[in-house]
């Protein structure tokens, strides 16, 4: 969720791995390639909000498939492990529970986009949609207006249905999804992901 | 197809139903809208020859879903008619025959982007390839190397799928198509397109 902790939390956690000799690659969406900072530059724009709910989807879709072709799967293929910033969850989170596209929609086009590629783990940090915006708008006034986006200016009520999504989304698949409580310190919040990744991978560790 | 005549044929086409007092609205995918502008600078750029297939196929129907709903949409609501400078039947070809890209995939993703709108008449010009390819660079030299795009840069064998695919969906659909060889001369091109038109929707004219 917006303003929950993704980037704090993605960079404490590829320092663990890699102190534990794990090569870790760090990426997210959108962007991740040249394309997808390019998608991304047009889909946080502020200006942009005339941008229609399926054609928003198509451009999370394309960043999505270029991303996957051009940055992850030659990851995986080293044997690295690959920590991304959203993935398909915030797509139906997104634009299906928060915009309204039908969710079976949504699955196909993101199928087509991933080409295979599933995550082992999903952490979903949770916190009240309220928390999250305030932290968004605090780091805003900090560094100036040019890290609001698109998302951070919708209301608070579609907020609270893409906070509803992610939780019916964990509820679907709790075998893949950790839920944390995002309140929580973020040195607490990684130790907890470890913990997990200890448990779930034994053999990587 | 590539250098086909499409831009003079439109804009003739335009003139024409507009002395019949026609109101007319003319367009183009990639393009027609801000974001597809953005788009087709992306799209159409030869240094992006590393976009994905299925990227590429997304860009295009974000390009369609935005310009359906900010261009033509509002155009017939207007009760104009819309000249569109290629649309799914591109698509299709280009993807699809073109880069090998699944038909059923391809139709499901335009489906969403056309939102219910269908051409009521597509007009193809079709041409030997490798006459095509000669207009273009003939015009890239006149003009500049600035309109060369990623499309012009394929072999001559993706051409000729993308011809055999454009002749299939015609073969498919014949009811809205009309063929026409685009080696005529563009004032023929454009009394044959008005014949068609009148004989097709007399209640307009």
């Amino acid at each position: 969720m917006e303003g929950s902790g993704k980037s704090t939390l993605i960079s404490r956690l590829a320092s663990l791995l890699r102190s534990r000799g794990i090569e870790t690659a760090v990426t997210r969406e959108p962007g991740g390639t040249s394309l997808g900072e390019k998608l991304r530059k047009i889909l946080l724009d502020p200006a942009g909000s005339q941008l229609c709910s399926m054609g928003e989807l198509f451009l999370y879709a394309a960043d999505r498939a270029q991303h996957i072709e051009e940055v992850i799967k030659p990851a995986l293929a080293e044997n690295r492990t690959v920590l991304c910033d959203r993935f398909s969850d915030a797509t139906a989170a997104y634009q299906g529970y928060g915009r309204g596209i039908s969710l079976d929609i949504i699955s196909v086009v993101d199928r087509e986009a991933r080409n295979g590629i599933t995550p082992d783990l999903t952490v979903l940090l949770d916190l009240p949609p309220e928390e999250g915006l305030r932290r968004v708008r605090s780091r805003n006034e900090q560094y100036g207006s040019k890290t609001e986006t698109r998302m951070d200016d919708e209301q608070p009520a579609f907020h609270h249905k893409v906070r509803e999504g992610y939780l019916a989304l964990s509820a679907g698949e709790p075998d893949r999804f950790l839920i944390l409580n995002a309140m929580d310190k973020p040195e607490e919040l990684a130790q907890q992901v470890m913990q997990e990744l200890e448990k779930r991978f034994p053999h990587v560790f």
